[in-house]
């Protein structure tokens, strides 16, 4: 069905959630609990907080290639409570360019702030036998979507991000129909990282592996007032529904890793490139489940 | 046909076009010619040139809504050689994403460099009878295009664009389809000068008139060595083949023009805004005609 | 003294303050305790991190206009602890233009990571007496300097922030002399939101008022897996050292906060306009002191 | 003397260098001559040109490196009319930070549109015995300084521009003191280019030779409605007066070409670097001088 954009967004959801009032009423007077919002900035109503709270939904468009890694150098991205599983060293990396919006759909009568680009790799784990991605880099172009990274345990940053458009009229690109190709490139403060492209020839039904499991990301956050012991990161994996997929281009993959962002980065580069996967992709984003807190779980250990 | 990618581009295309050389080879030496290209700068080679020569395709998305102007603000915009023709007050407001490539393809593989966004303002006029449109302010938000937009007269400013993308999966955006809603906004020097939204209700095969006609310019670029009469101002049509339509999504429009532009781009403000239309746009440019050249035919004047 | 920029950081301090890790060693291995940082992204290093620790240095260029703002308005903007003091209703909006660096100084080689623009309003406050300033609203262009601002609860967002530079040189800029003018803008999403504008008299000693306060901020994040209470917003003073003054050009100032942010930001417009101060500024951020923790005295009351 | 702000703009001025007017008024009408203006896009009264009419003045901050490249390189990149000169194969990297305005001022209290970043390659050359410098590559990170480059026949298109700031207060930069270290990068589609870094140990008023000679340039634009001859390229010198340099800082010098802008950029890299300078700058720019005319003069060669 249409989308349909509603009217202004009913902020008294946003009080609901918003911090620091335990929903009482934001007049100011005495005894008022001051400025709320579900993040910063807070102001008298909420109204200027730079996030919504969730749920998210999201429509993107993906360019994805399958790789492989040095499993011993995925290993060690692995926090305490994920393993290798039954594929160690699968990997991907994905470009996507997305529209987002609130539950009430208010920001995509903007089309400045409903759009970004995302490039980030997924490294193959598991938690407890069940499979799941770990999201060791993300870089997007949007400063909402970044901090909102950061509010799940989604390590992103700030990136250029360009991909290639399917096109159905004209010269000026591919169709997705067999020999078409797509390309995704990120730029990290002035330089290029990371290149791929995706060749596709035929069409299937079947999702990506690494795009069809949960994300495992660990909740963490500087601590500016020194606590005792740290701050306590705590393993998450994000609650999603509404997927959907369009019918998935598939063929050949390139991926190139260029110097510039470090060994660790560097450790995560291609030893084998496998399939490229070119397709539209819809969900939505509600929250967060605790996996395991596994700062606790190591101070606990005999 | 799915385009196809060819290998490193052929350069004796490039230098058969360039400036000074009139084919004689590059090397360097005694009685060389010197530096080459298409377009500044000019190199050895020919290949640092910014511009490549066209043909240019181009493959893109178009959001568009028509309007009426004021008929005497719109004559005031129109040179020597162009009338009001038929309709005079008719307008269009027209946002696009765009892909474009050089004849060999070559810029596709790199998605940050053939990928832009347009707006521009349309206004119906006639050059001896014949329908054409003017175009009296264009932005674009990269520089190749900018460029590009000079060389065949059309003043193409920098600009910060953004457009809804229809979606086909997921909640964040409007499916093309009856009641879908798609946005354009378009800032200049920091400040929104534009908004338009199309909300579509039907399909059609009927393209939207003022994108179905010529465009006429003005080639005129200013003098550094004063010459005897100043810039001398040619009133040009643009070439184009393999133009090609998606279905054209036809429904109710908005458009919304904001101070900070001046009076003269103000003069163009809606003052009744008619249909609105989304489509895929496809074509190729060629070139230049010269329709006259108004300055001289000026000074002829008894 | 001059900086000293010295070779590569000495990753033994970051692996010190990193999560998770308590000082161990971080080779990957049986019982590793995974990926550390002192924020994500996490690594097996830690070097991926995307801030470094406290302390960091910052040298700025400041354009500053003293205001006088609704007293009522700003006390809404007030959090518990926080109180208008003495001299409710005065404000300050601020544009610098910052370089910044950590300990070791490794991000002054590189002047695209280490220079950033940031607009910000004050708001004249008191904690238990003692005369601080406090932040509603801050705007920075780039991404690593708006995320350390919510480290230390400083609700920094994105915008596009333009400020003049002196001359020493050339007719093309005022010098800092009498009659010097110095602009500063901000544009969010496109918008114009805030114009300031100083023009210098005479050069003084005595620093701005509410640039020589103590900021207060609110340190709160969203809570991704909702916690019983909600999250714990809590009051905190930054804690700076090696303040540094450049003589402070004063004179008059103009400020015009435009449409476009809501109506909570627009509540702090200006009802009157007074000095403005250009003058340079350094400092040195090493963390956070904890003033209290509302939320939890809020529920203690009676 | 303080650069005075005046009012708005004597648009008189403008209309008196407007393209195809020749000074008649520009009232639409039955005779009118069009829209007007000094550069695209024409409009009723001229005020919507792009570019403003010369003379532009300019105020900047210069981190400079001297360097020597391959004399046979160099020489490649020289038109017919300029000669190696004494000195064949001497070089400079410039990168600078400029304020620039009208004749007006109008546009220094709007800092976004009046500063711009610069990076140029230097070549040493002469014209008919008199020493000059060739600049073969440029690149801006504003529209408008792009476009009057072109205006000029400087090749100036598009790029990333970073350059350290010298800083007088705190600890995040260098002073400009002996030991300070001034940092630049350019960045073009996203990849490194260019680095370059200057050591300063003691100050002279000895301006660097490169930068103290008038600039040859290539006036030449892509015709787009072709003519018999092609383009007819010009050689031309800037005129520039009221030209200041501060004090110069000097020392050792850095600077680093990457890979990815094609051979005839690569056959400028350094092969040995020299000096490097810290300094401010200002000029005013009043147009273009003919130097030759070096098609013609190549087709009346026996």
């Amino acid at each position: 069905m249409v989308r349909q954009h509603a009217g202004p967004r009913d902020r008294s959801e946003i009080v609901t959630t918003s911090t620091g009032t335990n929903g009482r009423h934001t007049v100011a007077g005495p005894g008022s609990a001051g400025p709320v919002g579900y993040s910063l900035p807070l102001s008298p109503t909420g109204e200027s907080a730079m996030l919504t709270p969730p749920p998210w939904h999201f429509s993107g468009e993906v360019v994805m290639v399958d790789y492989r890694v040095d499993p011993d150098a995925a290993r060690r991205f692995l926090p305490p409570g994920l393993e290798p599983g039954a594929d160690p060293g699968a990997a991907a990396a994905v470009f996507a360019t997305w529209q987002w919006c609130s539950q009430d759909g208010a920001e995509l009568t903007d089309p400045g702030r409903c759009q970004f680009g995302e490039f980030l790799i997924l490294l193959s784990c598991e938690f407890e036998g069940r499979p799941m991605a770990r999201c060791p880099y993300a870089w997007v172009d949007q400063a909402v979507p970044m901090m909102r990274g950061w509010v799940q345990g989604m390590p992103k940053q700030f990136g250029v991000i360009h991909q290639s458009r399917p096109v159905t009229v004209g010269k000026a690109g591919s169709r997705l129909a067999p020999g078409g190709r797509f390309d995704g490139a990120l730029s990290v403060h002035g330089r290029r990282v990371v290149e791929a492209s995706v060749t596709v020839d035929r069409s299937t039904d079947q999702p990506p592996a690494l795009h069809d499991v949960p994300l495992a990301h660990t909740l963490v956050f500087p601590e500016w007032v020194p606590s005792g012991g740290g701050p306590r990161p705590r393993l998450v994996a994000s609650e999603v529904s509404d997927v959907e997929f369009s019918p998935i281009w598939t063929g050949s993959g390139d991926l190139t890793f260029f110097d510039g962002l470090g060994d660790d980065f560097g450790a995560l580069a291609p030893l084998e490139v496998g399939s490229g996967h070119v397709f539209s992709y819809g969900e939505t984003l509600h929250g967060g489940r605790l996996l395991s807190d596994y700062s606790v779980s190591e101070r606990h250990q005999p």
